[in-house]
């Protein structure tokens, strides 16, 4: 939306939205011409008879749903009818502001291509898409939680083996994570499929680079004991990008765009929940300010930084660098019956 | 948001909203691991635990534009946080769901360009843009009532005389149309300029039309009585765009795509306000199903045809024609102060 200053004041409409829906389109209109006045500050006068013809049009659009044939789409329709009409006369939306609202969206689908999702991030920064998350992963007993996809995820990319390193082009400090997928009951799941993306030490993802470059994102397969492995870069905080609308909102409203550092998975194996989720880096001064409200407590690892010249693990070198390790059990839920 | 059948069940969520809306974070949470069910057939189960993070989480997210600086924008941002959070824990989004959404949106950001605006469809069909025009303009004792926009509004046109004709390239019945601008008490608005467009009788804007047509758009300004006359067309009915995502779910949801005939108006004047309105043709079929809710009683007009051999206003030959008058007078009210 990231309108400008609107010229109309508005003070707290919930007494208008409460009228709204107390009021049945069959009851006797209240015709009275003296107005009532929403609390706050130079809230604007709305009379019973304006709540009326606007209560009236949200029935109207409301009906005009109703042959949709699958009831699902028909709850769904009716909502989005619903909430924005409730948004629209709460706030006393100006003509000014639908505008920026209409520019905004159309800002955010230029700028959208296969690399770059605006609507996404808007969902994201909105914390729509870690609402959707909570409705959808309701906590589980001992199940990992899901957080957020993000914007970045690309369907391919390249298969590296259980020890391989993800990071191609990507420059950043050599992280060593391990784990195991197992399900609730704790029994291995052979052969997940783990894919793993982030950002490189400079904060932007591959798809952020020009051309066709692929780095910092792979995908492995876990062992017959659902051990898996494999050599990324320990996570650094980054900015979401600002050269878009949503760039553009958060500016407005003093939001930080900053992300806490991050390293995204994403887990199928056959009969199991796919698990969308991030490990985030013990310590980080961004765990309670994360730009798209991603971070779940059970989510933050220690990224145990190694004295130089630990060997590593696999016997890797990485002189001239010092390294660190992960650890990240994955737990997975059986997928619904 | 023409999202395909959810695999998830949902009932009446009004409960759960209702739940949120009463809890307060700093609320002693409800642990009790006891769900409640909101009521409606197959609705899902959540607890009370749920609903908590889930208010938690919409808390979060209102809290992060507490820096906004502009109290206008900060107090929109915070009701775009509540009603698509109240949406999306209310009809329990399902990440299928969410992901058609972010598709149709950005379908319809990549369809939308100069001369096509899918945003402005979208809003039209869900009657939001009604709706704002509504809150906008509210009823006034005998102002001419506004309707929206459209997305066929373009600034460029070209200029008619008084009597010519905005027709162009495109074919229909020839239609006078006359009137005067006055104010509301019922005072000349001398110069008033008036911008009119309207589908062919193929029902397509010139915009809609390959190439760089301008036609069945033009600007005229009224005289130093307010009067005004120009030719246009006979309005017709007409589909509303359905090669893109807003008709997509037209279809889905088994609503006609049809506009009741009607001719644009945009009516601007030194002092005045701006008027967006169309007028309506009387006995139109479509005035009760008009897929975007622009019609109101008001605009309704006669639009008289004359038998053949009529002679014109202006002595205009329309030999193989007929031809058909209306008339429209326009009272604007005064710009607010």
């Amino acid at each position: 939306m990231a309108g400008a200053p609107g010229t109309r004041s508005a003070g707290h409409g919930s007494s208008i939205m409460a009228d709204a829906a107390n009021r049945r389109a069959d009851e006797e209109p209240a015709m009275t011409s003296e107005p009532t006045r929403p609390t706050g500050p130079a809230a604007p006068i709305v009379t019973a008879h304006q709540h009326q013809l606007e209560a009236e049009l949200t029935d109207a659009v409301l009906a005009s749903f109703g042959p949709t044939p699958d009831p699902r789409l028909k709850h769904l329709m009716e909502a989005l009818v619903r909430h924005p009409h409730a948004f629209i006369t709460e706030v006393r939306l100006s003509e000014r502001e639908w505008q920026r609202a209409v520019d905004f969206l159309t800002a955010a689908g230029h700028i959208t291509t296969d690399r770059r999702q605006e609507f996404v991030l808007l969902s994201d920064v909105l914390g729509a898409s870690t609402q959707v998350i909570n409705v959808n992963h309701e906590a589980s007993a001992n199940a990992t939680e899901a957080t957020v996809t993000g914007p970045f995820f690309t369907e391919a990319s390249p298969e590296v083996p259980i020890g391989g390193d993800i990071a191609g082009q990507a420059k950043g400090q050599p992280c060593w994570v391990e784990g195991t997928v197992t399900g609730t009951e704790g029994n291995a799941v052979p052969g997940a499929r783990i894919e793993v993306w982030q950002a490189d030490a400079d904060g932007l993802y591959d798809v952020q680079y020009a051309g066709q470059r692929v780095s910092g994102r792979a995908h492995l397969f876990a062992d017959a004991r659902g051990q898996y492995a494999f050599w990324a870069l320990t996570p650094t905080p980054y900015s979401i990008p600002q050269d878009g609308p949503v760039g553009s909102l958060l500016q407005r409203t003093g939001r930080s765009p900053m992300r806490a550092s991050h390293l995204h998975f994403r887990v199928t194996a056959p009969g199991m929940r796919t698990l969308v989720t991030h490990i985030f880096v013990e310590g980080d001064d961004l765990l309670d300010s994360d730009a798209v409200f991603g971070v779940k407590r059970s989510l933050v690892r220690p990224f145990r930084q190694q004295p130089p010249g630990t060997p590593t693990p696999d016997g890797r070198e990485v002189a001239g660098h010092t390294w660190c390790r992960a650890r990240f059990d994955i737990v997975l839920q059986p997928a619904a019956s």
